[in-house]
């Protein structure tokens, strides 16, 4: 198959050549870059001399080439092409945040500043996460091409962590309090381009949070949750999203707080807690990791870790892999859930992959199945 | 003055060599060390060669011959000292945790697996937060020698952080939910033992959160919110904390999410809120920042950030400064305040030499005015 | 093929679980370790779970039920396996120093303190770098069971470095000038044991030389030198080695300064040359460039930097290349040779794996064709 | 005294502001900033944020309102400066390279591109490398004012390990081999402007050489060494630098490779030598160490390390030392001496203030005090 990649010169076009290139059923790729034009991939990313090679040319000869095509464009820009791929009638994967609200325009307008260009495109795209919507995907492309809006890298985590939380009635639907998420992020989200909150001696041996209660990941997390309670029939919870850089390069952890349900909420040993965790609290902890253990068992990309080993974003780094731990705060009332993920992997270009995959009735693990690394 | 340290050789004991040594009132340290009874504190720390040298003796010369004690011993052997420096009417800074619960006996032995060995001095030791008690060191140190439970380094941010909206009714007493600490801190934390969780290989280029629901300074953040609370009259309010390790070497940034009060809480624009904050978000986030100004406007190391700036480790390294924002969420009902400390100055060395300065009559920011570095 | 590995639970055992595990030809692991004996391989590394899982048994079951056996024990252990897999005629992949100096058993014992134990095996041992005894290893491995002695980390990038320069006299054999390699490490080098060199809080953020002078892989690298020499017809040659620690995991980068023999020097534009090169500079290094590329033209894993662009560890993460520039300095009197490899893989585990593959005439890109990642 | 600094918001100016804020004698700072007038230097660098303050205005009313003016300015900018400051009749430290070459124009054209337009600044102003220069610079700076030019960051600690060995005669005069020296530098002493090479992304966990045999200080560092040989009446010797990133912001370790002379050298134990170093390299060793401790035993900066003591860039991070190790290399032919410095201090800043101390007669340590680090 041949695999098209329109805006290949960025860092997750980049991460998407490195993946497709070593996937099994892709025996050539067609890659654009506007910046590039004319040139190589290999001389953009010397990481691939030897081993990959790949002249940029425009993105028409890329939807006009390929078999599926990816776009790793910014966003607002892609929806043309989106269009054209329709009209191919080939599958487009799309990386920025142009198809993550499915046909709710206001809210991706309030954030991202653009309004749709082609409204309908929207109506039937489809969000990419894969431990949520695997079986739509499946549906729809077997009987026509789509436009999957590949999840942002922040959402990722948190979406897989909460799912079963409110299909399984942990969470408190009648709670005030939101859920929080609370990330860190290694500094390769930011993107290739040079600027200050990256430059070395700025972010270095230090961390910061940034655009507090104000990120543009938060509605999507809220969006995917609204999308899980309607299933489940219960109302919206509200999210708090607070992210922080932290100096490594790639990967993202998340630390969410969700208010328990009465029958899964512990009485605590003393009010406030002050003394260790109690047993009822291990008991209850251990229900619980049983309970994700077996509401992803059979989800090639999530790993729920053994008591007491939490999730470390170098334990999944360069692999497709969303760790998952589980914990009773110290009150009895609290579900702390923790997740890892490679922000440019399962975080964007190896969920893509693993979303053509799916829309090709590939093994899911197909060209993500590198062993993840030591460190 | 001579300034007597006992456990000189650890990270602590280092730091506190190193600001006493730079301290215009202090013409001569004494320093011990178990480990290296014998040996030099250059000779273990190079970075000293030619600027500070030091023998190190025993415990029982140190306390003979100094004038102000600090003991940066590990938890549950310094009492000893304590109480022999009360004989000699010498006030006793102490680093560990032995002091930090007053009285409270249960809650220290059920974390730290000790019991008070000098129960009456725990009557009368005064947990050394200046932010928190200054007014009471003050007090008691004018009349009698002290001994200071110097607080720990994950406690200190939150504390000052959680103090105004306690006392000027910012907190939701009426609420269920827990005020919620989110903390990330550098490796120097973990001290000077190699161990593998601080092994390079282990935890460079990596995040990953440890002690989930466990930590043993839960239990002093929620004695230190009651304290808080009891002066103000209001129920303690119920505490979650999680630390996480950042690969940086210096600092703690501690993310804390406070459930508003009635009067204080904004209606968001949408239910759950999609759409980015609203102006009256923004107004109210302002007044609160406002407040927080003046609340600490005397305060000598606190540092409330100006709007859209935000805390960050590498500004408050090597400094004795807590930096401080505030936010409104998104959904108009929690406060989300931000405080950024080094671990090693403000998180322990350097609030005890604070708490000496106090304890003396000093200026507080003598030997403590060392500018921020810019990296 | 069933492969073997003794020492598992290292970093550059589980280095060579996690190639070994991905590689096409091996069915299946037998993995030893002593102090993890009865436990588990993704215990201990939980980056494996769900990817791979492995008993740890005893070295002896290893070489009992493998077709090839690798060794990533420490120094001086290792020969009584050796002789046993020479017993069962297969091959013994050595990861430690014990084979290195083929039978120099001086050398080797005045720098490791232990004498061989067996000889004979170190008559027939073969050096395991490629680049250098691809032949002779092919050849004996057709007719019997070899013992490869893996090289050092240090070792490899220079020793093919200095290759051609040597054999195609690039090299000034009358000059009395020592080779100079300076070299930089990252931490992975110091493997899994914590000590206070690899204490994050001491080696972060810092750079800094040690073993200056006496490192045990100079002698490793004067032997190959002198390998070559005899190769050649030409005098051996000195070398001096300077090794660093640098913050980062993997990787090690090599710079070293070769004086040029009388026909590739160049006359500088002044002297001492204080102007920029001159084009004859420029001209000769393009064709000492060129003379490289074709040197290694056949060599799968040696990559020779295009004009202007220079070696760096993140390109070669996780592959087993070795990446080479070439510069003659300004004065025109030395060549610059600079190389980078990943310690673990071509400095170790990979270069382990590509001797068995040649061992066994498998393409020996087979299990290493991993594209280095972006970052 | 009134200090003024043109070109304050870059991270020279701002160290320097730094510095100088801190320092007992001055009492006042002017700034300047092209790219931020009007601004104030505690918005661009919040670390200052309630310890320092100050507005940037023009360059002219710097120099009118100093007693002393330091430039940290580009290149080839700041000429207009020093001579207006030569009229003023106040001293002029400048950080750029525009006064380093003495008169010798040619070689400054060459590497920066532009010619000298106040030529007969040159022939008056002073290279300000104080273990070099104090002599001259107290004797003309006493009668007139003087124009300083402050060395580059690379060539300082070089410079000052290279000089004991030509004017003792531990440098092989009659050698054919440069003095090699092999640097590492951290990433602040790019600058404040973002780029690639320095995109967190991009250098982080990773090392790298670049300008290689072209990088603008080797002119500097021969120029340094060919005044030192006039001194002591012995031939200029050749020079070679390369310079090598390395994951860290502040730093630079220098190894430098220096042929030592006959009376010197040591007669290896083998040929190459092979076997671990001799005792007598030993003694020879240590008795350049006192010879290196002797020389510099009145210099304020410079720390000559114990045995086996090796400099490492975080013992002098923030501080103003250069520390200096040696070793005799294996064959007994090569002094390698290794230097350690802080870039942004004793590289550039710190040496600024130094220079000031010694123009103004101040104890060079004013202001320059604090105590190295931990980490």
């Amino acid at each position: 198959m041949i695999a098209g990649i329109i805006g290949a010169s960025g860092y997750a076009g980049a991460e998407l050549v490195r993946l497709l290139a070593g996937h099994p059923e892709i025996e050539k790729l067609i890659l654009s870059s506007v910046s590039f034009k004319g040139g190589r991939i290999e001389d953009i990313y010397p990481n691939f001399l030897g081993a990959v090679t790949g002249e940029l040319v425009k993105a028409e000869d890329v939807i006009a080439g390929s078999d599926v095509v990816f776009s790793a464009l910014p966003h607002a820009v892609g929806e043309p092409y989106a269009a054209a791929c329709m009209e191919r009638k080939i599958h487009f994967i799309d990386l920025s945040a142009d198809f993550r609200f499915d046909d709710d325009e206001e809210v991706y307008s309030a954030w991202y500043g653009k309004t749709y260009k082609f409204p309908e495109l929207h109506k039937k795209s489809i969000y990419g996460l894969p431990e949520l919507n695997r079986k739509k995907i499946k549906e729809i492309a077997s009987k026509e091409a789509v436009v999957i809006g590949n999840p942002g890298c922040y959402p990722t985590g948190p979406s897989i962590a909460v799912f079963p939380a409110i299909e399984k009635g942990l969470w408190d639907k009648n709670s005030s309090q939101p859920i929080i998420i609370d990330s860190a992020s290694g500094t390769s989200g930011g993107g290739r381009e040079p600027s200050r909150s990256f430059h070395y001696s700025e972010c270095a041996d230090s961390c910061a949070p940034y655009k507090v209660a104000c990120h543009r990941h938060s509605p999507e997390i809220a969006h995917n949750f609204s999308v899980m309670a309607k299933r489940t029939g219960v109302p919206s919870p509200q999210v708090i999203f607070t992210p922080h850089l932290v100096p490594m390069i790639r990967g993202i952890i998340s630390t969410i707080y969700i208010p328990l349900s009465g029958e899964w909420r512990v009485t605590p040993n003393k009010n406030p807690a002050v003394l260790p965790p109690s047993k009822e609290i291990e008991e209850k902890t251990a229900e619980i990791q049983r309970l994700y253990t077996d509401f992803y068992k059979d989800e090639p990309f999530v790993r729920i870790m053994p008591a007491n080993v939490y999730p470390s974003t170098n334990r999944v780094r360069h692999s497709n892999y969303c760790d998952i731990s589980v914990n009773i705060d110290i009150n009895g009332s609290t579900l702390i859930v923790i997740t890892a993920i490679d922000n440019m992997i399962k975080g964007a270009a190896g969920q893509a992959v693993q979303n053509m995959n799916i829309l090709f009735g590939f093994d899911e693990k197909t060209g993500l199945s590198a062993i993840p690394m030591l460190f």
